[in-house]
């Protein structure tokens, strides 16, 4: 008989409880519901105008071929430059790899650095590819719970206490998804020296940077040039169907993650690698400074709502488009009345269970990447929810 | 100190010579030579006017959300009768993925299916990515000799006495790169056959199907449903910058396909998707045959050139766009004959070398992805290249 089964591997690789809330949320558009979107991490912004016209004026030429595995040269000049203005960073183009997403970033990252059953601290709550990839690679993810009372952030001493023989490196994400907390400068700066005396390998998930709205995030890179750093253009540059992110590597990874570039993705999208270097221009950036300034907004009105109806948010997030909210007062199982809330009032969340193992029945992630109407919209219902059953 | 050097399995994942020949190639344009290139996989034509102008389209309404992981039905249902009309198979739209590229075909179905130390056969010489791939995805790939009398193709005979306890599945490639040999449906279905009795998978490479030139490839699909099918747009389609491919796997596939898509990619192009739409209509489809045509005539200068300088070719190749030509009655070492070759006449063609262990110092790959006229050009300038070192 032909093998047709996946890996026993392909066991620890886990889907996202998440798409059984959008299966049976487009189930029930599509049977003429109305729905309150709230579970997607994806803005419902449009492309900005500047890097639409920037992808059209490229494609108009009609010559789409493979750019060098490392990507545009000009683009990674733009991205060198962008650390420099907001970070005081150098960052020498050779550094910097243009991925298909965020998501290639992680993988040419993750695969350059694992060898079999090497350990990897992630944070719990965190994003769920983390462990899925490491798994992937060969890597044991160790998953530690990080605590609102520190920003749902690593602390020096938490990582030490964590860090043992077989650990090979640590994964840090501020702000972090799903809960939107930033780790404060001094926090990473002690994290990087940290790291470097256990001798680990710190990959920093920036992908959320520039969607703050106190205050700047820091980037690993101003402590450090031995770091690995991903970002995306998914976020702040409101990119995603584009698919294209970066990897900024230490000198002596250039080599490795060179061949993986080559290996796994021959190169990015080049339309998309064309439109981004309109994304750092001033009309580009008007454009997503005052997006920025509309999610600050959203976030006000959908925390300020939640806490009134009763959600504990330990801490108000400061960036990236999510809450985080403990729901414990209401359920002890975050997952059912996620998708009650959906079957009864066509509210769609995400429930905790797809951050982590850190309570994730007390907790619901609210992603505010819809409108301050649908979100108004979105509290009433919720209230209606909570009435119906007596919760408030 | 802080991690900066790539994992012990990265040495395993070798870059390829050629882009050693693409370096000095670019150098030497730089400094104002002139190059004729066949050293390129990546045909010269501008993606087909209709496909563009379908992307074109798309990107005005400025949109550009991720799709569904598994990308876009109405995509996934064009590739479906695709299928039945090429090859009479019934392919349901479940078992079919949108990839970016037929690299992330690869990827996936190579993570889908190796466990540590599962040993795969695979043709040599053959494409790099295959063994580079599968030890990242802790796998072992067995190379296996194929010979010039069987097509540079799999027997039967050749799979049996290679397979030992530890192999766990075979690759398959047809039109081969770099050989651009097919294999027979004979022996297709006998491989399938082969495989089926020693309980292991099967991958078919069919990414340069559409480019034959004197009779159409065969589809594993044909002979089961329990095979793992890549393929690509960048090839017959022309659209290799879009990056986008398909992977069509077995019905108990689906869900670990679901979830390598979710966690490596989140989706494969947007845009790209959409253009692809318009590459299965009739406008879009007379320029790709047009082009076809247009590769078999420059198959047909490039294979009586090189014959008639004293190359020998085993095989006159029957699709793809490469010749693999036995260059041993001039070098015994084919990796210092391209780069002398480019650096006296600016004639750039891949080395044997990248393709394997089985006598590349013999062979070099010529790819006719440059007009006839740069083809002539090239000729002309090998034969001078041969005069003055006296071999002909």
């Amino acid at each position: 008989m032909l093998i047709t089964r996946p890996s026993n591997r392909m066991k620890e690789v886990s889907s996202f409880h998440v798409m059984d809330v959008m299966t049976r949320a487009k189930k029930m558009e599509a049977a003429g519901h109305d729905i309150v979107h709230m579970e997607v991490g994806e803005p419902d912004f449009s492309t900005a105008q500047p890097i639409v016209d920037a992808g059209i004026e490229f494609l108009q030429q009609a010559v789409v071929h493979y750019t060098e595995a490392q990507g545009l040269p000009a683009l990674r000049q733009k991205i060198s430059d962008f650390y420099l203005q907001q970070y005081g960073a150098s960052v020498p183009i050779d550094r910097i790899f243009i991925t298909p997403g965020a998501s290639g970033a992680l993988t040419v990252a993750l695969a350059m650095l694992l060898d079999k059953d090497d350990e990897v601290l992630m944070p719990d709550p965190g994003y769920p590819c983390n462990s899925n990839l490491t798994t992937l690679f060969g890597g044991q993810p160790k998953i530690v719970s990080v605590d609102a009372e520190d920003d749902f952030q690593w602390t020096r001493e938490k990582v030490l206490s964590h860090w043992s023989d077989s650990t090979k490196g640590l994964m840090v994400a501020s702000p972090s998804n799903p809960t939107g907390t930033l780790i404060s400068a001094e926090r990473l700066s002690d994290l990087v020296e940290t790291v470097k005396e256990k001798g680990g390998f710190l990959i920093s998930d920036e992908i959320y940077h520039g969607l703050t709205y106190e205050q700047r995030a820091n980037s690993a890179l101003e402590y450090s040039d031995d770091v690995f750093i991903l970002n995306s253009f998914s976020k702040f540059f409101g990119m995603t169907g584009w698919r294209l992110g970066w990897l900024i590597v230490p000198e002596q990874a250039i080599s490795a993650a060179t061949r993986l570039m080559q290996n796994l993705y021959i190169s990015s999208p080049t339309h998309s690698q064309y439109a981004a270097l309109a994304a750092f221009e001033d009309d580009a950036q008007a454009v997503l400074l005052a997006r920025r300034d509309e999610f600050k907004a959203r976030r006000d009105v959908l925390f300020h709502g939640l806490e009134e109806l009763g959600f504990v948010i330990e801490h108000k997030p400061q960036g990236a488009f999510y809450i985080y909210a403990d729901c414990s007062a209401f359920t002890d199982d975050s997952y059912a009345f996620a998708l009650e809330l959906l079957e009864q009032q066509g509210v769609a969340v995400t429930p905790g269970i797809d951050f982590g193992r850190n309570k994730p029945e007390r907790y619901l992630r609210f992603a505010y990447t819809t409108s301050r109407q649908q979100i108004e919209l979105g509290l009433t219902r919720i209230k209606a929810f909570l009435v119906s059953k007596g919760l408030v």
